[in-house]
């Protein structure tokens, strides 16, 4: 049972859809991380730039959400509480001046914060989706999962 | 510097109306906490009720979000990501035999969910708020913290 069936469902091809869409449209996601160093669930709204395949975020190394990320997993939230996707991935920290221009300028462009710019010892980190989520209410969350291991679920997308 | 005296930066105590007021109005919040199993962090949204000094929320004993729950720490986000409130807490799981009946009863009237009527077992868990924050963008950083230890930063709300 993937839930293609129950009247309002969204079938895994429409979820796939409506989260490209929405990593594509979407400014902000909410960062929840682990602090390596106290165990502490942490959370945070961040800006992202999604490039098809990987999400990239900034924040500055010494922040509570740079040090959870530097330590390699997250998980974020977008769109809103009733219609959601969430991603869990690996991270991997990509010092500002590594980070291919073209690639820095969108970001820039597109969340309006250019962290190469900034006095603050900011990073980027990039998040490669192990595993993917979307759901509305109660009713779809059988079959709410839509990428495994890093694969979406429907061969065409 | 509590960012009073910049343009468009509201002072402490607006900060705690206005959380206070979101606090109220919101039903739906993302909790993130961490899986005591694996280090991973966790996020997933809630329903909650408000009862002036506590969030009471619900989920299954044995989901992840439940799990991480019972280890005692949780980090929720309300809001729209440029209009946050965030709230550190202690969790306490109640049994729901245990919830007093009028509470619970707003609980399900006010979230359209009541776990005790549910098959699945089904936790309540009160989060104790000991820091809260509230920015709505970049210049609102500094001076975030409205409350600190269990106490708001302002003697009277």
């Amino acid at each position: 049972m993937t839930g293609d069936t129950r009247p309002g469902c969204r079938p895994p091809a429409a979820r796939v859809r409506d989260t490209l869409a929405l990593l594509g449209r979407e400014v902000d996601c909410w960062v929840a991380t682990c602090d390596p160093a106290t165990g502490a669930p942490h959370l945070v709204p961040l800006s992202f730039v999604w490039d098809g395949a990987t999400l990239l975020l900034a924040t500055t190394e010494r922040s509570v959400a740079g040090r959870g990320l530097a330590a390699g997993r997250v998980r974020t939230g977008l769109g809103a509480t009733r219609d959601v996707v969430m991603v869990d991935g690996r991270v991997a920290a990509v010092h500002t001046a590594d980070l291919d221009r073209a690639e820095a300028e969108r970001f820039a462009r597109r969340t309006g914060f250019d962290p190469r710019a900034s006095t603050g010892s900011y990073l980027f980190f990039r998040v490669s989706p192990s595993r993917v989520q979307a759901w509305r209410e109660e009713d779809e969350l059988d079959g709410r999962e839509i990428m495994r291991h890093g694969r979406w679920v429907v061969d065409e997308i």
